[in-house]
């Protein structure tokens, strides 16, 4: 009993005054491609660099087509507007051949994330949403990530 | 003896009648990042990411200041300017924040990748270039590649 006690006593300590480590971030899950025609950007990355490409994938609750591009350690995933309000279109119009819209960071629990980057910097929404890959995300404002786009995606171990 | 020679016979038939496969591409090498402060977003992105950030590493003959990001499957690569002539002041002009400068894909034969590449798209140079890694590098033309400016790196064995 008393060394149940003592132990008891000691959490509480730990929880209180100690300062938590960051939430990890773990692996680079993607790197999102914004491109103005998909087929021919799927097309392009397969003949000239040699990599397997994915069918397109309509994801129009996302306002995209994707193209899904695999790498040994990672995968890019090219971007194609759907929809008016596809949250690329703004981009393509100021990146008319196409580019990085943003890189996607893997975590282990999203509300612990937050709590700690939203403390820091600014996350562009208040909870969590639903990702492409079905998987809560959140997306860290760029400016404040040295004009990086930065989602970072909840992975359930 | 007849069996050899009928080998012999299928080794120069395919060389010169079969289409080789593009040289693979590997892995994801890194992704850079320019940013007009390295010692403000490495600080940055270790206190909201909580990831392992390398020293400095000053690289005159590149023309950068950088600091390695470790992440779980690749790297960011954060880029300062050093010197007059940084291949990376120009880009910094334009995005004042910082933004992704490039991408950089492991290949296993530089000149094989040159030559396959070489013959879809346009590449910077002519011939390899030693890379900050002191690996041979060449780089495509950001415009053939959807607005990726991408770094081709030879990885020995």
């Amino acid at each position: 009993m008393w060394r149940g006690g003592r132990w008891a006593l000691q959490v509480v300590v730990g929880r209180r005054f100690t300062t938590a480590p960051p939430p990890p971030v773990g692996r680079l899950n993607h790197l999102a491609i914004a491109v103005p025609d998909l087929d021919a950007a799927a097309a392009r990355y397969r003949d000239v660099l040699g990599v397997k490409c994915s069918e397109p994938l309509s994801l129009p609750e996302h306002g995209v087509r994707v193209v899904f591009v695999e790498l040994a350690n990672t995968k890019l995933e090219l971007l194609e507007p759907l929809g008016d309000a596809s949250p690329i279109a703004a981009f393509l119009q100021k990146n008319s051949a196409g580019g990085i819209h943003h890189i996607c960071l893997e975590v282990t629990d999203i509300h612990a994330s937050m709590a700690h980057v939203g403390k820091r910097v600014r996350l562009l929404d208040k909870e969590p949403k639903t990702g492409a890959h079905g998987l809560p995300v959140v997306f860290v404002h760029p400016k404040d990530m040295c004009g990086v786009l930065t989602e970072l995606e909840e992975m359930k171990g």
